[in-house]
């Protein structure tokens, strides 16, 4: 069997890395991933898997950090001038861009693979070093690039199912393929754990291409040390004035996010690990001549364990609060996305590994049990809804020589990746099916 | 004749009002008053006015400030849109929005007035306590407010230049209106200088409606204390990378900014007079979780005297540079526009308030020689210019009740002033031309 | 008459000098100049004025910014060992170091001169160009220096006294010398003027060596523009903690104290005048690895105006409360000195012109009625009470050749301008008399 | 031989108790130990070890961090006064004030033992909730506190020399005992080490009391993760002025020192490990009124690896220079303590391990292997140079009941410790001397 899955993969490879180009020509970012959701949600019906789509796959009151709603519609428009399917996209209206792909095959466990869709905040490089560029799939949404391989995940999640179809009379135990919007930003795992996407789930398993594997052949078969995060906005209001007459009338709310950025970035580091502080995103004032009115921060802060990020979050707060007095501006705090720490099972990663052992592409002294991932990953959210049920999981690194690191604007990958990344996981939900179920019904 | 000219001013008290109200909704600012000008350039060109146009009315090489190229593309598509006059907005492509009209009547010195025609970089208030939102004359083209009073200005300034030419029998000399696109950032006046607009100028005669004339029948008859300023553009340029996993790799260009914003409000005062400095609009960084690789400052200095605000200027320029330093970021300082000091000539004010003291719409103790302006005007370059010369000039504030104060969301006009701000001009420039011809040809 | 004064104060030159140097070899701060006060009160007496000393020159609980008890007991015992009169020094426990001297002579009004007494909190310069350090005259006491001109105003409020002693037939009225401790932090006024100091003065005089008369030979006759001011230190009270093994849990007071020095600077201008805000003295840590716990800024705002003065001072107060916020830290703010605004008597300079035309040490040319001193002097704090009652007064600056600005390590007059300070004052004094008494008793 | 030392430590308990409470009261801060390493050189000589004091002890040239000369030589007359030998302390002259003591007793590998001796910078509490206060024995050195518990160490490490004496022929190899001065600041490692004190060292042990084992009766058998660090000092000079008169000619020291301490804190985590930065010191500014000319900064950076600490000492040099060049003001940064990262030998650790599962005074459960120490401790150098020779070591810390963390005013410990600790060390060495030597001569 193993041979079939490997002869699936290979012969797939082509359309793999089709599939990656045009889904990295389309970037859609977190809850506006309207296209990619209704390509996703037709492959995996045309497939055969029972879908969940709408709020069925994500709840709506959990979802932090959506976009306005005109924004929101616009974003569906779009969607459907790119070849998105209007009846799909028309179930996943308000943002709710999750697709949960069911497949039941007899009794037998519950193995569920995530994959995650959205696209980066930023303009792409438009250089001819930059391959995508260069080989004219580079991104033509103003705003949006795949600077971080979802594009990838989501080709090779498609694979999968396609795989996983074909071999169904083989399986003993139930797939689910879980399609998450807003990774980045840790918005989209939330939702989807509180829609039900993983209740009964035994054996969870995700994972990334690159990252800490920034090398073809290479795999890491656990990541831990995710850093628990919270992504929030900080807004402050001021009064507006002449600058030159009277400069004393205006309350100065630029000054205030200024100040407050800064303190926020020397928020003590804390003894019992690492921890993080970050304003990606300032935006203040109106005019040159006009004491400003309005600032904008956004804003992440992380911690190697909940309670660091919680002491990192707490800090922020107050040096929101107190720039907010110090300036004579009001002030609010949004959260726009959260994760929690976490890390792999040791054992089921021992089990990827021999997985891997048994697969060419890899390089044996290329695989490694585990590394620290050191950045977040909303899949640990995920990861800890399994848990709390008696499940477990465990997240990959897949190995890609990468062009540039992630979230620069000239990340690209080795697409070689992709059809062995099929392989991997089609392997594993054959594997974790021969384990118990865990999870009680 | 001083009849004729009240009578003429208040037969077009409505249509001033409705023009001012036209002007307003679709307010334009700097480099961008494709509309405003066109409408001008008609308006003189029918009422029998030399035109100067484009180049000729404004110096290419000396506009600082200019919106890119699509920008003002754009900008001249929606003027047209707007019923922009397409064959004058033509001529000022690349954003020569200057206009000057010239009336020659005989021997006689040569009487320029000055009005400015551009909006402010804002959004207008949407609420029934305000009069253009309610009356429905509020601003149509986003980002874009009169919230300075130009509007009236320009409505003022047509109104002479009809006056004037049903007048013209009357006059020796030669009349010169100037329209002059931005004064916001004082940006138009060295142009039009340059152009030669001021050339042969023997008296001078420029206002605003309101400022610290806020009191409907009230008037400065000479202004004083022009701030000289100087507008500039900072750009911070750093290194992008992933806020959690390899923050030290990147180069926050965000923290720079912010840095220098704090740190230029924090430049010392100065003995010898009173200073300003500002930064208007920060903007920085791209996504949350990635460091900060842009950055961009707009500010503005200004100072008593030249040298008070080539002071704060200059260590503006050092806290800019200090804080790229600081953060291992690149930097650029852009000036985008610069206004000199200066103030009114005491005999020219005296003149003029003799022709107010004759008008019954002034109360005469409302009447006062002078104010200090305490904030920055280009007419004070068009002055410098014009004294240079051998001429002279005085800057007067036509009283008007305002709904709030200069620049902000709710500024509004009491359009009471329109006519009499006409006749007060008219009857100035038939006083100038008494007055003997100052600078040779 | 004035033949005799100008040789009365001519035969003292020398020993104006010497005290002088003898004054400035000793200088004392505010509140601790008991050596100082002493040898006043000493003089005074020998001369027959009637003495008020400790609690009826200055008013206890009126003073602000006083050193701890144990400082001034030591400053009393450096004093005695510095050869001050210890009984006279006794009187003046706590710091009441203010010396009133009155010498009664029959009717007529009362006219007042004020003479201040402290030092700078500074160390002096010890180099060969520093004339007080190659002469032999620099300061003996640490941490202080007359770095401002004190010692030449005592030395001549002493000639002045011995003058008016001498001539005491001749007068027509009461003369009261008033000598201030702690004009610098403007400290010294508003006690003296609580304690009655200034009770019944129908005219009052005072001034200054050098400012902005700075070439020997020069006089201001009116010293206007004063400004208002508030002197105040700010404590910040964290938590220490190892900075290595537990920084999160210290909370931390000197960067509350950096993050409110830089942010009081950022106070915007004011529009109707001048501002100033200085944080003069910062002090914060223990150990360079421990989070430091505390904080001290030593501030001072100042303003055009008291209302200009007052709105610097609020915005302070919001800066120190917001930066506690930031850092989770406790503040206190304790005002230690304030000052008016105001300015001299236009008919009273008129009058210091007209006999400083008669004296030739002054140049004609150099004599100017009015000066904006652009500074704070809590002569203004005494001016006030004086117009308060009905009576009037000018501030006077005497021109010195000054080796480098006031308060500068290097600050030294020409001591050749003393004795024509002492004949300026007596004549002004006999001048006064000749007008009418205007406060009632 | 077991019992004999077991009874040897006991016995000298109380005397450990009274000598720990003789240096606690009489704390002196780095390379002022000059009572301490007398009173430690002469009970060393007096026991019969041979001394390597001054020079030959420590390395002039490498000394960083000195006091000035004045400065050492008050401390001198201090140590003097409080009954250190005047003799010893004559060649300790330039804060030389490290101590060597060395047994030769036959065949066998050099055995060190490292003791630091300094107390830290900072008033200890005095209320009588502190037990050193309420029982007399609180610090009499203004400014200096055992805050750290090195008056502990010194006690034992007397302690030890004592019983190893009393034990000597019983000993085969050589036991060096280094007493060091300024731990605190990582200042006296580098020059002993220069000096040539860790030469043909073949087992090198050392410790601290408290710290991770907080609980009195716990034991870390080896410490790891010690923290590279580069303490620093910066200096800012700028141009003193009238804060009211003239402030732009000033040259703000202050400004740029708060400046430079506020984004210093904002220098970016680094991805690879943790880092740290504190200024824990800043002083500046000489007036309330007067532009401060100067400002000092004393910091320190820490990284897991060097790498990383000099990544942020490199970027805390930016950071100087930026806020340098902000403010117009020169500045100068000086290196005044360094130290390593590393950690302690396992194998080692494991025969401590075994050592105190022999003492009864040792809880079982509470005797760990490793702990990380997330601090620096210039023991790091010291073992660096051992293992750079072929040696190796390690470092305990000895669990005692604490009344507040280290470095905080009521630190204070449980001197039921002291003894076993003296216990433990000697086992120790006879372990160590049943190894083969490592080094070469």
């Amino acid at each position: 069997m193993t041979d079939d899955i490997a002869r699936l993969a290979a012969g797939m490879a082509d359309r793999l890395v089709a599939r990656r180009r045009d889904l990295h020509r389309y970037p859609e970012t977190a809850w506006t991933e309207f296209r990619t959701a209704s390509l996703v949600a037709g492959a995996l019906a045309d497939a055969g898997y029972e879908l969940r789509l709408g709020g069925e796959a994500v709840r709506r009151e959990s979802m932090l950090g959506v976009p306005p709603a005109e924004e929101l519609a616009a974003h569906m428009e779009r969607a459907e001038a790119q070849w998105g399917d209007p009846a799909l996209i028309g179930r996943m209206a308000g943002g709710l861009t999750g697709v949960v792909g069911e497949l039941k095959c007899g009794e037998g466990p519950v193995v569920a693979l995530r994959f995650d869709m959205d696209a980066n905040d930023m303009d792409e490089a438009r250089d001819d070093a930059h391959r995508p560029h260069r080989e004219g799939f580079d991104s033509v949404n103003p705003g949006a690039m795949h600077a971080c391989g979802h594009d990838g995940h989501v080709a090779i999640g498609l694979g999968v199912a396609e795989a996983l179809a074909a071999l169904r009379d083989r399986l003993n135990g139930t797939v689910r393929l879980i399609f998450q919007p807003g990774e980045e930003g840790v918005r989209g795992a939330g939702p989807m754990v509180d829609a039900g996407a993983l209740d009964g789930v035994d054996y969870l398993l995700g994972g990334h291409i690159g990252f800490q594997a920034r090398k073809t052949g290479q795999l890491v078969c656990g990541t831990d040390k995710f850093l628990a995060t919270t992504k929030f906005d900080v807004t402050f209001t001021g009064v507006p004035a002449h600058a030159g007459a009277a400069p004393e009338q205006g309350r100065n709310a630029l000054l205030a996010a200024a100040c407050a950025a800064l303190n926020m970035h020397a928020i003590p580091r804390h003894g019992q690990g690492g921890s993080r502080i970050t304003v990606g995103v300032l935006n203040a004032g109106q005019a040159r001549n006009v004491i400003p009115p309005n600032g904008l921060l956004k804003a992440e802060s992380r911690g190697e364990t909940t309670e660091i990020n919680d002491y990192v979050f707490a800090r922020a707060k107050d040096v929101a609060a107190g720039a907010a007095h110090m300036y004579g501006v009001d002030h609010a705090v949004a959260v726009v996305g959260r994760s929690a720490s976490g890390g792999s099972d040791p054992e089921l990663a021992a089990r990827v590994r021999r997985i891997a052992e048994g697969m060419p592409f890899f390089e044996p002294s290329g695989i490694v049990d585990s590394v620290d991932l050191r950045g977040s990953e909303d899949f640990a959210v995920m990861l800890a809804e399994v848990r709390r049920q008696g499940g477990t999981g465990t997240y990959v690194m897949i190995g890609s020589d990468l062009a540039s690191g992630h979230h620069s604007f000239h990340f690209d990958f080795d697409e070689r990746s992709l059809a062995p990344g099929v392989e991997l996981f089609v392997r594993c939900v054959f594997d974790c099916m021969t384990l118990p179920a865990r999870v009680r019904a």
